[in-house]
């Protein structure tokens, strides 16, 4: 066997850099992290410690340098204080542009005042890359569309910044909640042979001598798998061609889709009750001091408990004829009648039992009512508009077949669709949560485009 | 504000379902499932459940039906004892075909024999639907096409059910991985306006007026993130047009991708290493039944411990060599040269310091020996090949803009990729690991169409 390499070539290279001017002993000692540093202050308390990180800002007076770090976990003050250095540092530490790369080293000491509790003391500072060139975003207040421009800096932008932790944190509570409650993973396809509800809104890809189209909603897929596991979710990015420029559309958007066998639309709903709940609370609980950063009202998210509060579409159409709306039965409500009836209630209100019409054709209808479909939409308080769309499935063969028609949709396509009422056929449900709407609606955010890292809209498909 | 509802529209509705003959209360009743029953054996001895799922399997031995019922969490033995249901009831279990979808209800009975260490005596049964046609897919060898055609049919049999299992394990243990080590997931765009790799093996969408290519890697968007939140990475589904139909290639497969910011190769390598590591021991602490079920040699499994062998590129050339390879140096390895490398092992092997010239543009190259690129490839044991590439980012501007150059790449593409090494630019690195590789591995698979639930390959665009 050949013999194991350990360490010898990489720290070879770090000490020969070309963008350090001197040796750099700094640089290849160990890194510890700001954010680790602020959850455990009193182990730190005094100690000597190496953060590797970049120059968010910077402010002197006179015999102190106050050089707030940035190492992606946190944006640390730390003090330079003349005689605590060589006077060439010293006068070097004046002159760093913003984002210059560097290592700090110096002692934690704790400090009430700080927003992490501590600060740094430097004894030593290394540059490891000074900017080529000034960097383009200031503190300054900059266009929507430059900044989109420059959205691969931009994330380094302490808003933004929380927004994408936020982000990743109420991913990461989906993911918690389906996988601690037994729910199996199933990936759904993103090329599909065939429209899930049209073919208007479809990307269209070349596929060797076949089309293929870009997914819309792993569903059906996810029906399939309900029959196999009992209970499945996916998560995954998903689809829509559509012309719009709203703030609340994207081309590319990420969707979680839970579907469980033997659920019914009561089941459905108190499943979406318990998730929505479990995920406010776990943001709440893990990224405070992010959503602080984003000056979001918390008191509004505080109240993000059970029970949600359930109305018909029959009902909700009397809300807005109340309001002084011209809504009526058989409409489809859009972003202006969702935000009425969300200003009705201080939490996510769940509408059921909307007209079959303008549902899809996988709807349930309701055998008491079958102009009604089981279906149900849980729209955000605040405006923030429809989280969660869903419902039971029709799990009847002459009925679904009946609906695939009525909706002019290519039948053999769907033949392996309707094997699953051929065979171990159920009462089944689910529904799909938008991350993007989701992330807005958390965080406080006017306009989709700054809840995912790279967004995708119609007239934007870099960097 | 309205009335809050609760239950009784669902309710109402499943007892009025056109598929059961009779009042259903069976199918009304709380439902329990298989594995929760295993998992609380104390708890449910001697109690009565009512489990809702499929006939997967039935033999009858006069005064006794044998009924093995799926429920997506395991498959269970249940019996019924013709003194213990109605003569109807036990004459209709004698003709059930299989994948029927039935509710029953019993007595929790502790049996040691039982690989769930129980069974159920059963005392009801509710048909919920019989298959309007005989299942396809029997007991009996069926080919490979023709399952894959039935793949939405497919995924209910146990080895199936046992690798989804397995896959939702691993993507869940990958995810607790970089979670609990400060990782911030970032999820990287689908659609990109350029090709990371060259244009050959590209999937084009018409998006709008312009084109789109659909995403190879998220990892040059992972290095910009690096620089914002300083461990990152990202998770979602990636597409190779690749013309080649062999049993390692899928056309959709899924990749996790992290970039940390002030890493070295040998920090890549290690960070690869203890990523490994963990995930197969959570697989195996969590996934040992479907392993079992799958045959797979688990000794194997736990042979993958800290420290793997890292071997240089010159010294897998010796041996290959040794082996009576005609490789040499220059050459790219291939699946059989991956093969006869890992007989050397016995757990995954690391590569490092492949010539350049076979590497991609980003690779940092090794400053005592600029032919060589700072680049690793794990392979995985027993014959599976690469599940890990990665290494050290060229973090110099002027290096990385000849590289750019010297590949043929669209300079104007690259600028926002150039503006990570114009503005804070630092030492960096990552890797990417593919999934269905992953899942091929530990599941023991000879082919990756098993790896996925809806796999997508050359010729295979359905269900």
């Amino acid at each position: 066997m050949p013999n194991i390499r350990h360490g010898a070539v990489a720290c070879a290279n770090l000490r020969t850099m070309s963008t350090t001017e001197t040796p750099a002993p700094l640089l290849s000692r160990p890194q510890v992290y700001i954010e680790d540093v602020a959850r455990n202050l009193d182990a730190y308390d005094g100690k000597e410690v190496n953060i590797k990180g970049w120059l968010y800002n910077k402010r002197s007076s006179g015999k102190l340098h106050f050089l707030e770090v940035r190492d992606g976990t946190g944006i640390l003050q730390c003090v330079m204080f003349v005689k605590d250095v060589s006077a060439e540092l010293f006068a070097r530490a004046d002159h760093l542009p913003q984002e210059t790369s560097l290592v700090v080293s110096g002692k934690v000491r704790l400090d009430k005042r700080s927003p992490l509790g501590f600060e740094l003391g430097l004894t030593g500072m290394e540059v490891v890359a000074e900017p080529t060139k000034e960097y383009p975003i200031s503190p300054k207040e900059h266009g929507v569309a430059f900044l989109m421009d420059q959205r691969h800096l931009w994330l380094r932008s302490r808003r933004q910044h929380a927004i994408l932790r936020v982000r990743a944190e109420i991913v990461a509570a989906v993911r918690r909640y389906f996988d601690s409650h037994g729910f199996t993973l199933v990936d759904a396809p993103i090329f599909t042979p065939a429209a899930c509800e049209g073919t208007t809104n479809l990307f269209e890809v070349g596929y060797f001598d076949q089309k293929a189209y870009l997914t819309q909603s792993g569903q059906l897929y996810m029906e399939a798998a309900a029959m196999a596991l009992g209970k499945v979710y996916c998560l995954g990015p998903t689809f829509r061609a559509e012309k719009s420029k709203t703030r609340r559309h994207l081309t590319e958007f990420w969707m979680v889709e839970p579907e469980v066998a033997y659920l019914d639309l009561t089941g459905v709903m108190d499943l979406a009750e318990d998730f929505v709940v479990s995920v406010v609370e776990q943001v709440l609980a893990n990224r405070r001091r992010e959503l602080e950063v984003l000056e979001r009202d918390i008191t509004k998210l505080e109240l993000v408990k059970k029970p949600f509060p359930r109305i018909t579409y029959e009902e909700a159409i009397g809300l807005l004829q109340k309001a002084g709306k011209e809504t009526k039965f058989g409409d489809d409500f859009g972003g202006d009648e969702e935000t009425v009836i969300s200003e009705h209630f201080d939490r996510p209100v769940m509408i059921h039992h909307y007209p079959a019409e303008i549902k899809a054709f996988y709807m349930k209808r309701d055998p008491q009512n079958p102009k009604l479909a089981l279906g149900v939409d849980l729209i955000g308080p605040e405006g923030y508009g429809e989280i969660i769309g869903g419902g039971q499935r029709e799990e009847d063969l002459a009925r679904i077949e009946a609906s695939v028609e009525a909706h002019g949709l290519p039948r053999e396509a769907f033949e392996w669709y309707l094997d699953l009422r051929r065979y171990g056929s159920v009462p089944h449900g689910g529904f799909g949560l938008g991350i993007e709407r989701t992330v807005s609606w958390i965080c406080g955010l006017h306009h989709v485009r700054e809840t995912i890292p790279f967004p995708r809209m119609l007239e934007r498909l870099t960097p």
